[in-house]
């Protein structure tokens, strides 16, 4: 199968224009790409009033709406060759009315979404020849249409999509030709050997702290300042690494310390998935406590810890109410 | 082994004057009996005020200074045929010096706490022939030293003390004569074949109700509102009838149900836990979840959820950041 790649001046979509998805695209509108967004909720605002970024750590810029090219029906944009999506993982229902209609033939999908299991529904929907995987760290809410709050970090790590079991990738040239496009726009992008190796090490971060962040309603320093806090954290860490090795993913033996250390200098960090529950927003439980949870039933690998945290953050879900 | 009997006209002492012990207490008094409190925080305002008892649900009364026995030091009692026990579990590190000063040779004991383990402690420490359990299945609150606001319930189950894995023993006289004291002071009082048994029903509700109830801060109804809530609840009652049933307490088939379904009458019930953690108080964990944990584990019963959540109500204790 040949491997699709990027033209020179790729045309761009951006589906998911929230918080993350604002925040890359306006870089990458700011550097010049040829950058169209599919907005539904926030389309008025934004045709109104643009993409405003401020930031505690970089210089906060704006993209005024005549310089934006949206969009409110995924047939109307022009036929792209990457997209972008940043729709929160609880979203993910409506992958196929708002991609399926943009696609060409050789539309390369990136999906920098939280979580377990985005690129195994986008290879199954689209053709896993398609499909790319990031992961965006940074520390960011959107405060109301259009307008994004940058605390920290925003680097993004990119990999080619593999099948669960199948043997490691190689980085191909389509994984450097995007991380060029988000470090044009000033953005650091590392490339990844092997996606499933980071999306497990971000994933034994996200699930004790979003998680129990989540259900007990506590920032990332309450959990580590006691003992049956780092029991859990260290549990949960633990659990999240055996489901990874069951996946052929073997995590490094100094994971847990590293990530537990790395965590105690970020003082009262408020996970996404916290910030969502305060807000009374859906929670993001199945990509990033129920999909691990799955694979480990699937493996047979023992995890009572995230499956009593999967039950406890389903039972808090503000969606579970609505 | 000759089994210990009461008098005719025992001395009573109670130890731990709050809500229960209170209740208890007062009712007793009212019904003519010969009751000497021990009080620590409450000494004083108790000594001023005397007890009041407001209630929901049956006429309201007070006991007046002048007809209260109090006292702050233990040494200064007269010898109790009988101390009934109503401390928070949490305070159970105290055994020994507030009891320990009051006995002859012949005193009985009755704990009347929440939770597993109290009969144990109190027999390692005075001597197995002296212990008696019990249960208080009563809605109830002290609203400030000597007012105790009481909701609902308020009859009281006990049974003689019985060792771990030894077998049941038949109701002795001594454990009618206390049940005749609760009797003639107007309180409904049942006599256990089996104190295990009668602990181990009331752990299969405890066990999820305060557990979740205070890490969740969720009040009965909420948890029984959704499937998520639901799946958890029966795991923990789950696990607690299989560690009940390696301990040789067989509990029916439909305690479950039952359980769950009686609940479900109560409304927006917020557990004793649940009320502690709002009112910032240590929560009861190690005699609820921390015990029942520790003989699944020593009997080898997998209790996943339960060695979680056990961990979840240390995290938020709030006697962990006292």
């Amino acid at each position: 199968m040949p491997t699709l790649q990027l033209p020179a001046q790729p045309v761009i979509a951006i589906v998911g224009v929230g918080a993350v998805g604002g925040y890359y695209g306006a870089k990458l509108i700011r550097a010049g790409h040829d950058v169209h967004l599919l907005l539904r909720s926030d389309y008025q605002a934004v045709r109104a009033g643009g993409i405003r970024v401020q930031s505690e750590i970089e210089q906060g810029f704006s993209i005024p709406p005549d310089q934006l090219k949206i969009y409110r029906d995924p047939g109307d944009l022009p036929k792209p060759d990457l997209v972008l999506i940043a729709l929160k993982a609880t979203g993910n229902g409506a992958y196929e009315s708002l991609i399926g209609p943009m696609l060409k033939d050789d539309t390369i999908l990136l999906t920098i979404q939280n979580g377990l299991g985005n690129e195994d529904q986008l290879a199954d929907l689209f053709g896993e020849e398609r499909v790319v995987g990031g992961m965006a760290f940074v520390c960011i809410h959107r405060t109301a249409p259009g307008v994004i709050h940058h605390i920290d970090h925003g680097f993004v790590k990119v990999g080619d999509y593999i099948r669960p079991g199948r043997p490691s990738a190689q980085p191909v040239p389509r994984v450097e030709q995007i991380a060029d496009l988000f470090r044009s726009s000033g953005v650091r992008c590392d490339v990844l050997d092997d996606l499933r190796r980071g999306r497990w090490e971000k994933l034994v971060w996200n699930i004790p702290f979003n998680g129990l962040g989540a259900v007990l309603d506590l920032a990332t320093d309450r959990l580590l300042s006691t003992d049956a806090g780092m029991t859990l954290v260290r549990q949960l860490m633990q659990e999240a690494i055996a489901i990874a090795a069951a996946e052929g993913v073997s995590l490094p033996a100094d994971t847990i310390e590293r990530q537990v250390t790395h965590t105690a200098t970020m003082g009262a960090y408020l996970s996404s998935m916290q910030v969502d529950r305060r807000a009374g927003r859906a929670l993001e439980i199945e990509a990033i406590l129920g999909e691990p949870l799955r694979r480990a039933q699937l493996l047979n690998i023992a995890t009572p810890a995230l499956a009593t945290i999967y039950q406890m953050a389903r039972l808090i879900d503000p969606a579970a109410s609505m």
